[in-house]
């Protein structure tokens, strides 16, 4: 079911040479961090997690180091946000050119400490290197109660499917900046934040959870798939989508369906909740001022769906999945290819 | 003090922008790996690092897909053997060239794998990408018992300086194979392995500890700049050096001195011993068949001095340590101006 997303075969490949470590809960692709028992009875799991800007700046996607240093501290953070963990901090791994000024340092650096502030946690440490190439990569650690550690299994039929918030903001980012449709300063709209704190409440109530980083169609057939679930989706994207996402596409005829399928996700998180829990987590959240958004339901059967006035229409996720294999290379035709899949499933 | 090595002044610059974080044990340079409280009395520290190859792939130091996956490995749990940990796994941050083949990635995972097996440890997961250039990034995470945790602080005048083993083969391998001196295949001599055995030992007795991955001067030089005391290396270098280190220097009229001074270490860990604790340590290490040697002793002062027949040498391993500044772009000129230092010092 897995090995049906190319990039999971890449991984998968890679993966076969290696032992499986006991003291790791789950399996690969089962949850965004790496879950791992300390031993000697400790109430929690070790969470850890380690992702790299690549093709954001190979692409021109990212070309502010604050920007940068913002994203990288992010996207490493909600990896751990996913399992429910709080986190312990942050280690960098920068390589830079020579010929690298000094003030490009600094803004990085300032774009990782503001991060890191702003979720209430630290840089612990780092490497440097000098490289023909900028490259940024990021190692979260944290720590999350054992009896309360989320993964992206669990997901039942009847259970409800959420999202902490409204999203399309990281795709729109993306087309704005990729398109140079620059009709507004793409930068002023789009600074997520990793969901460390609805993460928190998420992990005493979700069967399943996963982050939209990679957006989130993207999240939802993985989850789909782990899950082995009909997952779906409400396709009310006035709802779904957030204002500025919604008001973009509506203005640039884009489809709206397309800034949750494109692979430039943000930092929501993508939950799912039993029928017998959704009460008292919606109390939980409603305490502290929060609004979990309820986005569809997981039912008997498999595939993921778009549910629409006429019904629910079923969506080609893998094909959509496997198109961003060339997203990296040219947005351009990555873009028209997905209008075009939206187009022939009758949903765009 | 620290300050006087160019590496650390850019290390600073961006450090400075960071918060403390308060559960982090010791401070920026202070150790080899980051040690972080737990908390909730746990009885062990948490050991995290991350180390990428980057100037070894790009100089062509590395052009083995299986030596650069040993070595990936290898540096960072390097890290946590010197602060005395027990390693809980490795993750990855991959990122290598569409056009890569999977033969490459298959050969890079194996010595990867190879590498953990060998000391019983894991890859926990990681993260693939997509670039334009091949970049290796690591991160080793582990526990250390908390009363026995090692830093590179603690050594006191009237300590004996030690090391796990005879060095030198990191420089010999790269002098070799940058120099194009192939007299023998490099290779075959250099697959080096991190101390973590030999760390649970030295974690009991000594009283400061550091790895030797960018060269013993360099490592010798940094604990002497932050415990504030005069090291002085006993100039026997038939003693100290790697047999094989010394035979080439030898055939190759190198100066020995100058595989110990090169910044392409190997994995060794040099630390102190102070004199109540030097026997039970070393009848500690002969239970596991294992003979320290005994490369030189801290004094009152400060400094790095050479000890001859002739008596003490003075060493200006800053200057030593600077010159590696230039060592990615240029490594021919690097090891002429180090020949030249030791000439200079009257040591070669």
């Amino acid at each position: 079911m897995m090995d049906t997303i190319l990039e999971n075969r890449t991984i998968d490949m890679i993966a076969a040479h290696f032992k499986t470590a006991p003291h790791k809960i789950g399996r690969i692709h089962e949850a965004d961090a790496e879950i791992v028992d300390l031993g000697g009875g400790s109430p929690h799991y070790l969470a850890v997690t380690t992702d790299a800007l690549v093709e954001e700046i190979s692409s021109g996607l990212y070309d502010d180091p604050y920007f940068m240093g913002w994203m990288l501290a992010m996207v490493n953070f909600s990896d751990l946000a996913a399992v429910g963990a709080d986190p312990l901090g942050l280690l960098l791994s920068i390589s830079y050119p020579m010929n690298g000024d000094s003030r490009f340092a600094a803004k990085l650096a300032r774009g990782v400490s503001d991060a890191c502030n702003k979720l209430g946690t630290f840089v612990l440490g780092g490497d440097t290197n000098q490289g023909g190439e900028l490259l940024l990569s990021g190692c979260a650690v944290g720590l999350v109660p054992k009896q309360s550690v989320l993964t992206r299994k669990g997901a039942r039929a009847h259970d409800s499917l959420y999202m902490t918030s409204r999203a399309g903001l990281g795709n729109v980012y993306a087309f704005l900046k990729l398109g140079r449709m620059r009709f507004l300063p793409a930068r002023s709209f789009y600074k997520p934040v990793a969901r460390i704190k609805e993460g928190r409440i998420i992990r005493e109530f979700a069967s399943s959870c996963m982050d939209t980083s990679d957006g989130v169609i993207h999240t939802i057939d993985t989850l789909m798939r782990l899950n082995r679930r009909r997952f779906v989706l409400y396709g009310d994207w006035a709802a779904i989508l957030h204002p500025i996402a919604y008001r973009v596409c509506r203005a640039q005829g884009i489809p709206a369906w397309l800034v949750l399928a494109g692979i430039h996700g943000e930092f929501e998180l993508v939950f799912t909740v039993s029928p017998q829990r959704e009460r008292p987590f919606l109390s939980a959240a409603a305490e502290t001022g929060w609004t979990p958004l309820k986005i569809g339901e997981v039912c008997e059967g498999q595939g993921v769906s778009i549910q629409g006035n006429g019904g629910a229409t079923p969506l080609d996720t893998a094909a959509i999945r496997n198109l961003s294999e060339q997203a990296g290379s040219d947005p351009q035709a990555y873009i028209k290819r997905l209008v075009q899949i939206a187009q022939e499933s009758g949903i765009a």
